[in-house]
């Protein structure tokens, strides 16, 4: 029996709502799954066995990967030297540690779309806000632009835009990627996943959808409303991305349309993603079995859907901290085709992700209008 | 807060394959849920929190019963008694106890049946072996005959048909039900759901699907094959029986249909069932997030369907008894729309139900062709 069986020990790194609705997922098959965090009483605590313990400290990853079989992510600010351990001890480590070494330095990931023609914002590695000055003096850098940490930013943190000489104070000083800004028409996500064997398949594109003139992110549908051309594009800018990357596991690719019908990669993910929580409900496979098939090198799943769906997120409502309370459910699961997802945080903060919601059926306009009631409905107070 | 709400703690009598995905459903929204089982590392002990106490036990009932605000079943044979004490405390229980006292006695259930003029085959209640042979000879009982016991017969335990006078040597000696032999023709099973509030819903019949010659359950398939009246009727018996019955939560109302055309109320079961499986996949609500909504006083969950589905029990291979190999599950997990569920029992027996796949597709072929191919690949041996 080979290590990726099902009778393989999977530790998963990470606890929060991905490594819970990934040890939903394994409970189908009965996989054994024990998650390590930091945060007793984790997401994931009540759906898998919680290890307490930094995923960030060398000796907590040891220590737990020692006791499994497979050792996977659910979030990839992990120590690395301890996963390239662990391989070299002869664990199954997937995403293994070199991939995500490339997915954890953003300057490193900007050098590698650049190599195999990866279309994306143009950019330069910087080491220093005086290095970002001096550009600016000899005009290799030009406002308005994006500065990125090239470590450490997660879910928009460590990202910001400067506008002009008076946002320069506000200049991070680690080594960044400076981008460009690019004129966003559009923004759209393609998951791709691949197994040891190399087998791999994306998921339709979704499409994030904002406020008109608000920078908010109103839902994410799929299916998007970009052309075939479009979501060929997309869609094969994953694919490759995946197979370059050597990833075992899901990519999550972002992308943007800008206002010259270029798409551009923005980030990726080498996980269960937010932009595929819809899968649950809405694809023959889920992400989170996807995940699982990769990492146990069986057969990938069928991808495909037959409903059109919206995704919400459900944030913590701006000023309440707390006790987390919601508001709205039980309107909300009146209305047929909606699925409610609580993650299980304790406390509510302002825009903190306490759950999301799909809403799946096969007339479009039934979701969006649904999409609407839901979103004024449901509300996370304290 | 009603006790109702989700904030509610959830306490579940049974701790096997029901209990267990009825706690992958509440982990969606994030309940509170344990189980109560006599066996450590019962299936639901990997998604629910354990308690090892026996559920048939007064004193293991009440006081797991007074941790919580909500106490339901996934097994009907439990301590009533404990039960009747606890709604008398102020707990919620669902189902009521007076209808899972009906329903623990298949005598009472007759005659209720009678009682609301429900279609059911004739039969007669005894109260001992003598008093059996004793109605032979008035031939107020004519072989060949069923006899059921009264209670606790389970899953086709405590079930018997006896042909003939050189049978009567098996006879149960305990008070049972003795009901003419039915002369089937086909099986179907209807599951319905019903709030506190008197919401009713039911979902599409399912047909159980026998071998032509052998007596053995070939698969479970939706739709049926039965024409639109007898759907209608049998649909509209299980909408009846769960109003009457006064149930909150599901019932499965298995029924026959009779070489005459009648239906005919076989058995009840006042909870999430096995010939409700496939609406994990194949339905918009599942069984267990309806249950679960009912007995949360919730809005009831759209029970339609966009598929076609075959649900195949996997059985204990006979000649094998042990700690559990799963043979085939690569091949099957290869073919799109088939869905494996294994309820993490460590020891197989033969006939022991160990799991289930569910097969779903909108081509009705293609869903019986791979239901053949997964049935003929996947075995559970030691």
């Amino acid at each position: 029996m080979n290590s990726k069986s099902i009778y393989s020990k999977i530790g998963v790194l990470g606890g929060g709502q991905l490594g819970k609705m990934l040890a939903q997922a394994a409970a189908d098959w009965n996989l054994s799954i024990e998650v390590l965090d930091p945060t007793p009483n984790c997401p994931a605590s009540g759906s898998a066995k919680q290890i307490v313990g930094d995923f960030k400290n060398y000796d907590d990853v040891i220590s737990f990967g020692m006791k499994h079989d497979i050792i996977t992510i659910e979030i990839e600010n992990v120590n690395l030297d301890a996963l390239k351990e662990l391989e070299r001890l002869g664990k199954t480590v997937y995403p293994t540690p070199s991939s995500i070494e490339l997915i954890q330095d953003k300057g490193l990931q900007k050098l590698f779309y650049q190599m195999h023609s990866i279309p994306t914002a143009d950019f330069k590695l910087v080491e220093s806000k005086d290095h970002i000055i001096q550009c600016i003096a000899s005009k290799e850098i030009k406002y308005p632009f994006v500065q990125k940490l090239r470590k450490e930013g997660y879910d928009g943190r460590g990202v910001q835009i400067i506008r002009n000489e008076s946002d320069l104070d506000k200049l991070f000083i680690a080594p960044s990627v400076i981008e460009s800004k690019v004129e966003i028409e559009k923004e759209i996500a393609v998951l791709a996943a691949r197994n040891p064997s190399g087998q791999i398949i994306t998921y339709d594109p979704v499409e994030m959808v904002f406020h008109p003139t608000a920078n908010l992110l109103l839902y994410q549908e799929c299916p998007s409303s970009f052309n075939e051309d479009q979501k060929e594009k997309a869609t094969s800018l994953a694919n490759t991305m995946i197979e370059k990357m050597n990833i075992v596991g899901l990519l999550a690719v972002e992308m943007f349309l800008d206002h010259s019908g270029n798409i551009l990669v923005n980030e990726v993910a080498p996980r269960p993603h937010n932009s595929g929580h819809h899968t649950i409900e809405a694809c023959i496979t889920s992400q989170f079995h996807q995940h699982l098939r990769c990492i146990l090198d069986l057969p990938l799943g069928d991808s495909s859907s037959w409903v059109f769906s919206v995704l919400l997120n459900l944030l913590g409502q701006p000023g309440y901290q707390g006790e987390a309370i919601y508001k709205g459910i039980e309107e909300c699961l009146a209305m047929p085709g909606v699925y409610i997802h609580l993650y299980g945080k304790k406390e509510t903060k302002p825009m903190r992700k306490m759950g999301h919601i799909t809403i799946i059926s096969q007339d479009i306009n039934y979701v969006k209008r649904i999409a609407q009631f839901v979103s004024e409905k449901i509300k996370v107070v304290a």
